[in-house]
């Protein structure tokens, strides 16, 4: 199994360089096709492809610029949609990453597709011939970046720069002719491994064994893309500890990788998670700006900040993260995460790319100068567990190239180069991925409410699961309302953003629908844009997105997909249809316990 | 650490048998008395104990017997309690038992003091000393069977009556000088294991592999009490697989174990863990009866049904199972829980002899020939975890013996062997640890309402935790109304009771208030029978059950624990009082939001 790249013919060798690689690539998926490839080093990742009069191609391009040449033009071949004569592209963003989250252990931390590619039993351990699939996946999508460790780094993780550096640079050996340069999540606290009382990042013996340490590392794997650093989060060591800010700690690291053109990608994730529930004065959505828009401008050059796009954390529904449009003076990245946490596990359909076009609607495109996603791979046989889950992946990796990608266009490619359907199943099947995020969105918290999962699994339905617990995420739902108030007459949180996103959420006349609940509290008999009442809508949401997966998975089950993806994506589609009837039910009902109000339309609501 | 033994000198020598025991007990907890031991085969476990005209004291009985008669003098003299001159004793239970839940990993399922006494790694592995510790903290109080190993069998269990069997005999080598008999819970799948390709008890084969089986280990440990069987009960095998009722499956191992004086010791723990919430029909509590009242005089006479002393699971407040009223014909054992699963973990202070004496006041103590209790013993030095969790182990071994034991004299007697505080002290003490269970049931689940905790963990509050959950355990709370119609108008529950009990439970307007949740629904504006509306008393219980541990807690700090006792004690203290303000603030929460009614006396509950 290799998702899309199946139509592809096996990679049974390592190739030495990209050109290389580019040139099998060519001669077995277009062999009729005469193509030179022209080397520019100036164009970079950037790449030019233009039919010559006698009939020729010549892509055209910096080593990996010609890469990724010749997958636009297979990927073209294959989806059947064909580029202008003289076709010339180029990354939006330089750096286009996947974050693993995987353990030394082998375990993946909110995985939902086997276990770690890399690591088992404490070691690096690989198979070499999935990690050259695993580069072809990343190039053919244009991914460069590939961080293959936890951001919590558990012990032996640490030990990717010091015992397992040689392990870990012959691991980059291999992903280097993909264009793809590896990167490290990094223990803020690791000089305290070496005698070192203090991982002060003031303190002169800590910063001279970071340097002494990123001359070791860039010296074994000299196009190392950088560190990732969680620090002062969920229980992560940081500078915190010492009275230090996160200037202080990103700027110290990020003087020690300089020398090398390293970069200190630093993750802006810091919040209360220790918070009383009775507390309504503390509001987790504000902690990242809290923690953070006072110091733009004070980070290095090689900085960049990595926000998550919403102020919680991967919820299905968030308004963009006011820290990404309000951080003028710093480098920033905005992290996606395809692992589908809140959103199903990879059990259930959820196609993310129109969510991302919703938050490119509100960011600019120059806010941020990279993107990371949180991997969705694992070591299952099709990588992404769910066959399905593997649009994301594909899809991200566009998206990350060209964040102006058509969504229906995307997703089409993917459904042709991964299955060669008739054009009317291409067509149900694309149209059912790009429905699958709003049919899922209906079925499980309404209406921007965020967090009636299932504690710590985030599987399922649990309305009350977090509602007093310590993560800071509450819907406060009584009798007569639900939802917190964010606006200035509430927590405040709505200042964050600028005038004209205040003014699109602020008034709950006016705010779009799906935000509602994020914004607003508000009484169950609210009137809704439309007429319907609050709970009326959410009634209606929910027996919907039951309806419609029920249709969803009629659909499923008339496509042909090939064995084994059939086998499992219909014992996946079973699931989820429970899902959604335990989320349809279960919402449904708790709200009605609360509001006593009967739907409007008579239907099944338990007691 | 030896609980209440410390009181008495180090038993540094396996004795040879009770006898020799008793001699070294008396000689040296009580050198200055001349005492004489009087062998009476006929009177078996029981004893008298009295005054010759000489001064000396004499005490006959069978073996055990003058054990016990040693034990209960020794009690006497500790707690300062004389017996009378001439003093008869016998057991009202022939067995008295306590049910480990103890992996063969080393792990305790519900275990809150630490790991396995008995098993490690998946083997037997024991430290001999403080077997007979055990022996004797058992034998001090009229305890005589012991089973090992957990209900769940999980492999390698099994292979206690397999390749462990010669380890598992010289365990009971070990116990019997202290009048205890081992007991093996047995996995019913067990043949299973050897080529035969059933357990159905009806197949000859199976039947073979069990007589043969019983008489390899009756053979082994002669003394054996019996085998422990938890079937068809939260996944575990049994007879139902094979289309048979639990009366076939608990004769067909009597059969085996009856030539060797075995018996069978069968739970009555069966009940629908895959139930959908959105069914109404079923009710739990119901479950027990409907699946062995009518198998009521089909039980050989070598099986006893154990059956927990409520309906659900050891809550802390329950109405008496009424299968233990209802099965005329057949042994009964009834069986407590002294692990404190729902009952605060051993963190919490929870004496649970009051709770036990209710339970007497409606179980005839005729009904039932035997009682069990779940081990709250572990590794940790104390054994309970919990220093005052002992008094459980402990007056449990008094009621065993004696069901019409005193409770306040028997908390006392466990205080004073125990600390031997001076008396304004021990007072002290003894009414924190009888008032206890009341404390803690005031700030948890209201009026018999039951199971709003963490689910799986059982430890604090979550009231909706298992509301959508599989498990039987709704209270459909509203915003009117709370609780499940168990009356005849409603899901018929209580007709399983006897009339006097239906009388007593039936009608809200008289129905005892601790248990007015349990078997009604009721509007939260219901008025009580001391004229409080309902919702007002579940506040009032809840400020109340907090403050009240506020002021256990000052008593705590007063008394004069020894090392480490005290320490271990005020840092529980603080988690109980932190459990206890989380139970209330989320109780009185969960209720204001549904109900919207503010507390009448205007004390603070959060939105």
């Amino acid at each position: 199994m290799k998702a899309w790249l199946s139509r592809l013919q096996d990679l049974d060798f390592s190739p030495a360089s990209p050109e290389e690689l580019a040139k099998f690539e060519l001669g077995s998926a277009l062999p009729s096709l005469s193509v030179r490839l022209e080397a520019d080093p100036a164009m970079g990742e950037g790449y030019r492809i233009r039919r010559e009069p006698d009939g020729g191609t010549v892509i055209s391009g910096g080593s990996s610029g010609i890469l990724y040449g010749a997958y636009a033009l297979i990927r073209s071949s294959l989806s059947g949609v064909s580029l202008p004569e003289d076709y010339a592209s180029a990354p939006r963003y330089s750096l286009r990453m996947i974050d693993c989250w995987d353990n030394a252990d082998g375990s993946v931390e909110r995985g939902y597709s086997g276990r770690s590619l890399f690591f088992d039993g404490g070691r690096l351990r690989y198979d070499p011939s999935r990690m050259r699939e695993l580069g072809r996946l990343m190039a053919s999508v244009g991914l460069n970046v590939l961080c293959i460790n936890n951001v919590n780094v558990h012990f032996p993780a640490q030990l990717l720069l010091e015992d397992y550096l040689p392990e870990a640079a012959a691991l980059a050996d291999l992903f280097r002719p993909f264009g793809v340069r590896l990167m490290f999540s990094v223990d803020f606290s690791q000089p305290m491994r070496h005698g070192i009382p203090t991982a002060d990042p003031m303190d002169p013996a800590v910063q001279a064994w970071w340097k002494e340490t990123a001359a070791r590392v860039w010296k074994a794997i000299p196009d190392l893309a950088g560190f990732l650093v969680k620090a002062d989060s969920e229980g992560r060591p940081g500078p915190f500890t010492y009275g230090r800010n996160h200037a202080d700690g990103a700027n110290m690291l990020a003087d020690a990788v300089r020398p090398f053109g390293g970069i200190v990608i630093w993750r802006c994730f810091v919040y209360n998670c220790r918070q009383d529930w009775r507390d309504t004065k503390t509001d987790r959505p504000m902690a990242a700006w809290d923690n953070y828009a006072f110091l733009d401008g004070q980070f290095a050059e090689n900085v960049i900040l990595q926000i998550k796009h919403g102020p919680f954390d991967f919820q299905v529904r968030e308004p963009l993260s006011p820290l990404l449009l309000g951080m003028k003076h710093t480098n920033l990245a905005l992290e996606l995460q395809l692992a589908q946490e809140y959103t199903g596990h990879q059990i259930d359909i959820y196609t993310m790319i129109p969510m991302w076009h919703e938050l490119f609607d509100e960011l600019p495109t120059e806010n941020i100068m990279s993107v990371a996603a949180v991997s969705n791979l694992g070591n299952d046989a099709n990588y992404t567990g769910h066959p399905l889950a593997a649009v994301n992946f594909f899809t991200y990796g566009l998206l990350a190239w060209d964040p102006s990608v058509d969504a229906a266009s995307a997703v089409t490619s993917w459904v042709k180069m991964t299955y060669g359907f008739a054009p009317d199943q291409e067509q149900a099947l694309s149209s059912l991925l790009l429905s699958s995020r709003g049919i899922y969105e209906k079925y499980t918290a309404p209406l921007g409410i965020c967090w009636m999962v299932t504690p710590h699994d985030h599987y399922g339905p649990n309305p009350d699961g977090y509602e007093y617990d310590l993560w800071g995420t509450y819907h406060k739902a009584n009798r007569d309302a639900v939802g917190i108030d964010r606006t200035a007459a509430g927590t405040g949180y709505i200042l964050q953003y600028p005038e004209w996103m205040q003014r699109k959420y602020g008034d709950p006349a006016t705010c779009p629908d799906l935000y509602l609940l994020f914004f607003h509290r508000l009484p169950y008999t609210f009137r809704m844009q439309d007429g319907r009442t609050m709970i009326q809508r959410i009634y209606d949401d929910h027996f919907e997105g039951f309806a419609e997966t029920q249709a969803m998975a009629e659909t499923v089950r008339t496509l042909p997909f090939p064995s084994p993806d059939r086998e499992i994506i219909l014992e996946r589609m079973d699931r989820q249809l429970r899902n959604a009837k335990e989320w349809c039910d279960i919402i449904n009902t708790f709200f009605f316990r609360l509001s006593g109000i009967p739907d409007g339309h008579g239907r099944k609501i338990y007691d």
